[in-house]
């Protein structure tokens, strides 16, 4: 039996401490959040919970197995870190950490320490991005040459992360998952419409070494919400659109060739739609899968779906975007070198 | 009695000729084109109309009044410049020209001439873009602080222009007529998928001197057709989905106001979301109400709905994304300074 | 307060308990179901209540001030019965009984007595149906003159009511709710495609003396889900479609007038086709409002508006429709007479 | 090559003329119309074609080897009738003839005379429709249990046929091509909203010998527009929505199996949801597959796929409708005895 303390009992909180309820070999002993309010409210549907002012209390705590934390972005570091040097393993919820630097450092740890660190990307657990892993992985849609995603809808302005670091994780986790290459470089525009400088609006390019280009829209000012991803590839192309009740996925037998003609002198292409198919997917939870996932592999060792390398990739493209929005959209390559993280243990 | 000469019978030549057949006040005298099958079809359809293999014919013929170029983009200077220095009005199909300077030049000589130089942005003579401005106008939207279209599907790949000097007029034109401001810089990536170096899918960024940004996603590659486009006001926002029969423009009573909240030290934003207004929008043919407009402009002498300087704007900001797409997204500036150009009539 | 006894706790149940929880003056003291497995459920999820396994434990429990009939429709007559006679208010679910007969005595009795007895017509407090209420009664909508609803999914077989039983009671109550006419006759059709004669699929037509015409079509065997009404009134007509999450309601401004054109010797029809507008609705819950205004009701005698009577109505059509069913569709009166119901209390 | 002369030049007349000039082998003579405005229009697009005003001259002309009647319904008898007996092939527009007696005599007449008679029935010549007779004709849909239409809008009242005889021939000739069976009886209900006693609203039920059931709503008094029908199998469903442009058809692993639980003493039904297929259906125009169908019959004597057998069928459902309309919804039997129809030629 796993036991699992929870630091933070915010929006996500809940669901978190329903899920790990529901899953398989573990208890959820302890829940931390600075505002009695929230403990109240835990109190109150959990009496069963220990509830506690302090992440500490949880960390230190040695019956505590493993610790999630759902906190803001800024805290990920210091409260992974203090619970990987106490030895529990730790599952963040995403973004993994506020910067490259720390989500290495983490990383660093954990393997020294041999402990699991995981992120929370919640999608990858879904029976629609798991169908379209399974059909890239049978290779049905041949190469994959662009990935187009919009995640707009009329959104809470976070004031601490702009709106990349706040809804591209959840499509950039999906690309991680999805293509088998490691981006080269980014190109990022965004605007602000406040006046504490934290961009609303962003429009991301990721550009990959073979060609593929995967673009992101992200906003919290749209009027509809539209959570729609194209995935290209030269034999199929797939739909994924999140809000559909029963047709997630549509695979369209759609693609194009083209070839030299030498008497016109010109790029002849030749096009090709047929059938469109819609797998049927699953429909379990995807957040009680990911508990399960954390906590098999705790278990056995397994490394997750949703592993902390992954988690990283995700703060790189993040981390080059901010760079790239602060000089007006200009490339920036994603260093990708593994930096020897100096960190003593 | 405005006689008219076409020169180009290509795809869009044969609605050219129906619609100026039936606009007012005019009378198709001429087509040209260079090969003899299209000649063909045109007399089989319509006999009364000369057919000639030569645009010179119809630019030297002293019974035509007014010329319209529908070749492709790289013969529109050559052609209209010639059409303008005979004396005749010129309508030319988008983009206006391959270049700014061309553009410019094009201007330059209409004015001299005092000859009518018009753009076939059809799109502006649309019911949903008559209503959108009519809405702007009357400042329903408030101050409009982002535009976001979507224009893509499986589509020809054309071998002279990129997707974006084939899709994006249409939007571009849109953005000019509705936006009254003129745009700063660009920002643009784009791919090619084939091996002539034409993008077949292209990102572009307008950034204005205000802090609207205005942003345009067009490919050749998609599985699925979307024509979309966001307009977002600080009072109310509107849903263009030009694919949509009965429900092209939706009207979004949506907004938010932020405040300074200075004992939390920290921006804090309230949301709106209230009704949705559907207007009824005209469904006159765009493409008649472009020809009625160049003909009764040429007879008025006002200035048309869509100008030859609504087509310098457009290809400016092309321009202009062409060259960040080939210095790999890096900001560009769209030079808006009239520049002296030298041309003597 | 009020003393809440829910009996039965089967898939509805769980939804009944959390919204009399939630309601304000309530207090939800025993739930009674014959299975030991649902109640094992509750215990684990809401140990605070005394679960018991038969009804008649609420019934005779004189703390209790309130009963909940959630059980098949075979035993609400026996069981509210029963629950009046000890002088508890009822809330019994829809529909409200297995004939007209029991509903008139169930009415009978309450009325001797002096109590609240209300059917769960849970529709009737959604945001939609409020709002189309309000439309009608602002006499938007001019004179209805027909309503078309479409209520199909693959759905679960009952076996003890048919699929007019089963699906019809939400929009016959809604029906009534927004019409004020009462149903004059009803011709029905229906097919079973098991071999136990319950109709899977009906299609249903309701008869009102002022020529308004209303349509049910219902099935357990449709691949797509539909839930969607059309509501024509000679000024405006309405198109719910319960499963959009942000556009429920739609106000078409839509209509036609005709005149006699005396002098063609015909009738001439006029159309109008306007703008489409998009009231926002309430999102609260339906379900708690209508346990809200049980209560409420049971505190200030209040009539509440899923009243016995419109649940009596409801049960009236559903009645005919059987009949009609039975006898291959022929047109079936609707008894609206207040039949003395011979009760002695 | 098959000399064509058409009768009535209305709103569908320039689609025929259109249609059959395109069509292999056969040349569009003649077209008549009474209305002079009507072969005004006529002589300007179409200069070859001799206009005519009676429909006498076209029948009488020997250099006439087809006649396509597009009149009012009520004159299709006698113009067929006498087009037939002056030895020439006939298409005649939908719904065939004013009745099931008219329509057996022109039958009769061609079989003696050895001549083509055809119904335009267009929607059978669709992509969609083809697509789904071959899914059929496969037996991938299994036993079909239901078929359920609805074909409504705001559309044109009609003077002289009320709305089932006006829409239902779409749907009912679909319904005739797909399913193997023939009517036993029909329902149907009405209403009318203007003076004219002429039915805007119905709904008609057709009953079938194997307990298939088919449901018919057809409305001009909706705001919105509707084209959509479901076939149920018992192995795969369709939905076949004809407003969608890329998806019309979509097929779903669909089903339920239903079994005796002799211990529970109840029916079981098991529900079975799978993937979605969606076939891409042919986009060639209908009427140039049906005018193509009509000539090349006449050319080969072979039987067309709209033949007069299955106008007659439409025929007489419509018939038994007005009926059962007139008796308040009761059921008509569909008279299939093939009555000996008395006429000599």
């Amino acid at each position: 039996m796993v036991n699992v303390g929870i630091i933070g009992y915010g929006y996500w909180g809940p669901n978190l401490v329903r899920n790990f309820f529901a899953a398989d070999g573990c208890y959820v002993k302890m829940v931390a959040d600075a505002r009695l309010g929230r403990l109240e409210q835990l109190k109150k549907v959990f009496p069963s919970i220990l509830a506690v002012k302090s992440a500490e209390e949880i960390i230190k705590n040695p019956d505590i197995d493993a610790v999630v934390i759902a906190t803001p972005v800024s805290a990920h570091f210091e409260l992974a870190k203090k619970a990987l040097l106490q030895g529990k393993h730790v599952l963040v919820e995403k973004p993994m950490t506020a910067s490259v630097e720390e989500a290495e450092i983490l990383i660093n740890i954990a393997e020294q320490k041999g402990l699991l660190l995981m992120v929370d990307h919640t999608f990858l657990y879904t029976g629609a991005v798991q169908k379209m892993r399974q059909l890239i992985n049978n290779n049905e849609l041949g190469n994959i040459k662009y990935v187009d995603s919009t995640r707009i809808n009329l959104g809470l302005f976070q004031s601490d992360i702009n709106v990349l670091w706040d809804l591209a994780p959840h499509d950039l986790s999906i690309l991680s998952y999805l293509v088998d290459e490691t981006a080269y470089s980014v190109n990022a525009r965004g605007i602000t419409h406040t006046c504490n400088g934290i961009e609303n609006i962003a429009y991301l390019t990721v550009n990959f070494p073979s060609g593929l280009i995967a673009h992101f829209n992200c906003s919290w000012t749209s009027p509809v919400k539209v959570r729609m991803m194209l995935i290209g590839g030269d034999e199929k192309m797939i739909l994924y659109n999140d809000l559909e009740n029963t047709e997630k996925i549509k695979v369209y037998d759609t693609g194009y060739t083209y070839y030299n003609d030498e008497e016109r002198q010109q790029v002849l292409v030749d096009y090709r739609t047929g059938d469109i198919h819609v797998p049927k997917v699953s429909t379990t939870e995807a957040l009680l899968n990911m508990a399960n996932d954390f906590i098999s592999c705790i278990q056995t060792g397994n490394k997750p779906e949703s592993s902390c390398n992954l988690g990283l990739e995700v703060v790189k493209i993040l981390e080059a975007s901010t760079i790239s929005i602060k000089n007006q959209g200009r490339e920036v390559v994603v260093e990708n070198q593994s930096t020897p993280v100096a960190f003593n243990v």
